[in-house]
């Protein structure tokens, strides 16, 4: 009985920034693990990303803002489709829990 | 404020069938919700998918089998990514709670 790799197993200390992992890489596709700790986007600054993100929160509370003014609160297992330059910023994450997302990046 | 979809939302009745709902399609990327509730493999049938699937199990627990003879438990949060072609039966899914399975099919 093999036993696989668990998403929420987390490193015993969590460092001050956030933790970005890649979990697979296929041809355009990228599986990433992004735990966030309280951190969120520098005011001013944008999230202006060339690919389509899919992506989850599988722990913890969030709240993301679009540049056309539509403000997202995440909770655990909500998922949302963020579109090529759709600029957001992250606005709050949760300290305890830590955030655990689940983003999928399709680059065209 | 929007409230996005949540992922562990379920049909107030499950139906008898394992629910099989495309979240996104993309260019050569599909991601699935699957949840089982006890199905499994019938004997002697294999999964034998041209795609890769990197699949994480997000609630309840499974076991998978591959051709190979390696067994593999899933518990909630763990992922594994299955090659093209490599076969598999799921042996065990567990009822109460219903297993959520988040797939990301990667076509070649």
């Amino acid at each position: 009985m093999i036993r696989p790799s668990n998403f929420f197993s987390l490193p015993s200390v969590l460092p001050d920034q956030e933790l970005f992992e890649s979990l697979f890489f296929k041809e355009n596709i990228r599986i990433e693990r992004i735990i966030s700790t309280g951190q969120t986007t520098p005011l001013g600054q944008w999230y202006d990303q060339e690919q389509v993100e899919w992506v989850i929160l599988l722990q913890g509370e969030a709240v993301i803002f679009f540049e056309d003014g539509l403000r997202c609160k995440l909770l655990r297992g909500d998922y949302l489709l963020i579109k090529a330059h759709q600029k957001h910023r992250v606005e709050y994450t949760s300290i305890e829990p830590p955030c655990i997302w689940l983003a999928i990046h399709v680059y065209s």
